[in-house]
């Protein structure tokens, strides 16, 4: 709350404000029955595709949906952002059979998401790392699904459909759709042993290795120094089984080692969806809503984005087609945020 | 639809292709449960938001929401560029209180949104009107919303994503939101009579004068230039009351001649939006519904932008704030389309 404080407002809250901030947004966490109703709806459909229907639907309890003064952008910065992990959680039981759960407003925001999920309140430190990941994917600067919500608000459309529409490109396997192929890398390689192998021949074959390389990073993205941490804590309290993180920690080393050899010069490092894989994995959750979960971290960042945007109240229209010679610098390749 | 085709294929179709095309995208109209709750839930919201909503869940019914290969990109987009009709007719309906019309298949698409609003077969020529305006809206390059479809596909994102982000783009008032501002103009001046006294009044003010200057025209808009013809059709045919219709070319002219002599040299001229709104308005509609019935239009050509999209593979994520010196070509303004 303080980060996402500190995003919308250029500061961080003092106690007092902070602690209001926490309660105000507590409350705004339960789903209108509107948004219930699209998510029973979507129970089979993708995670993400299921928060892009129920967040289209959170204008419905707004006093004014097309409202994008400051205060108004604020009032929808605290309701998206203390909603999106409510959506998720409902998504997840109803994906699973089982009947959504109320959120609690005693919890704090990570701590009631896994409440929600399980029923149950959560180790301090499984909270501590959902709430560890969700501050370290807060925001990330300019990308597609940042870059889609600034767009739509240049028009001066709303914070709700600007939002939306972030969702829809955060969706793409270019941007946010590789954390749950990490894990199946993980599980085909299987043993540290055939980690050199395995890479080797995947890289004689074409194809990227999931989990390493980052458009802006060169060096060992600082994110995944800090999910691994937490995902090492979680191993030393026995919260989740050793194993594959062992595992990661070997293959994280090969594949540095493989990749410097085969692709020299090239720096790709560990990026911040290798350890976001295993840290979600820990937490018991399920490779087909990490997507969705970024989107839960990221939300408040985009919100940030969108409050900028307003206030500088300029439409982004490229003036000429995207590839053509007066058009926008655009570059190929990953964009793993 | 042979304009469609043109745009999602490169050529026009054939005979043949065009009668099987339109059999099948009739077929289509039909709205999945689902989408018409969503619609039931948001009959109070802008027409502009419950298309939002409506469009986000439009994957339910698609194989896999997630295959962006050519023929799942083809078969989305006449989905889509069926539905969206049937979409804002069926909230035009629950908007006023009344239930839902069911399409038909064996109307024309203009054809078969009239009968879906009114319950009754319209005259052929205010479908042609509708059609008119729909074809001369359906592409227009590089805009916000066209944009923005094309970021969130470029992540490698669905169709269904991309356009429910480009509805939020298009909902803002500097892209797609000035049809009803002409209306408002129109019958705030009132008289033929008293049209300069106005204007000049508002340019006086500081205040846009709405329906006239376009970004990339600087000549009377060609999309005007078919519209008002329609309108004028439509008016001989008394299929709606001349008044409004002689009145706004009242104030055409007149507010060309005074934009010449109060902006020398920036060439305002008469854009889309101004006779957008006479055709509109002369079918019945309600300015509250206009943006949407922009969207209905533009659909194909988003749909057409996402192909493409598609086809280049090529993630947009700018490199720095747009607002940077590495950044985007950002311009401020107007963005009529």
């Amino acid at each position: 709350m303080a980060t996402a404080t500190l995003l919308w407002k250029g500061a961080l809250p003092g106690p007092a404000e902070l602690s209001a901030l926490r309660a105000e947004m507590a409350r705004l966490r339960k789903l209108p029955a509107e948004t219930l109703g699209v998510l029973r709806a979507a129970a089979k459909a993708p995670a993400i595709d299921a928060l892009r229907m129920a967040c289209a639907t959170l204008s419905l309890d707004l006093a004014n949906g097309d409202d994008i003064s400051p205060a108004a952008d604020l009032a929808a910065a605290k309701m998206l952002t203390a909603r999106f992990p409510t959506i998720v959680a409902a998504h997840t039981r109803l994906a699973g059979g089982q009947e959504p759960i109320e959120p609690r407003a005693d919890l704090p925001l990570a701590a009631n998401f896994l409440y929600m999920v399980y029923g149950k309140e959560p180790d301090p430190l499984a909270a501590k790392a959902l709430d560890t990941y969700w501050v370290t994917v807060m925001d990330h600067g300019m990308n597609a699904s940042t870059f889609t919500a600034r767009v739509i608000a240049s028009t001066r459309s709303d914070m709700v459909s600007a939002l939306t529409g972030a969702i829809g490109a955060l969706k793409g396997p270019l941007h946010g759709g590789a954390p749950g192929p990490v894990l199946d890398m993980l599980v085909e390689i299987g043993s540290a042993a055939n980690a050199q192998a395995w890479l080797e021949s995947e890289l004689a074959a074409g194809r990227r290795i999931m989990g390493f390389g980052h458009r802006v990073y060169k060096v060992r993205d600082p994110r995944a120094e800090v999910l691994s941490k937490v995902a090492e804590e979680m191993g030393e309290a026995q919260l989740h089984d050793r194993t594959l993180f062992d595992l990661a920690r070997a293959v994280e080393q090969t594949a540095l080692r493989v990749l410097d050899e085969h692709k020299p010069g090239r720096n790709l490092k560990t990026n911040v969806e290798f350890y976001t894989a295993l840290v979600l994995q820990s937490l018991g959750l399920k490779p087909r809503c990490f997507v969705a979960m970024f989107a839960c971290g990221r939300a408040a960042g985009w919100c940030a984005h969108v409050i900028e945007q307003h206030a500088a109240d300029r439409l982004i229209r490229p003036q000429s087609e995207y590839v053509g010679p007066r058009g926008l610098k655009v570059d190929a390749g990953r964009g793993a945020s």
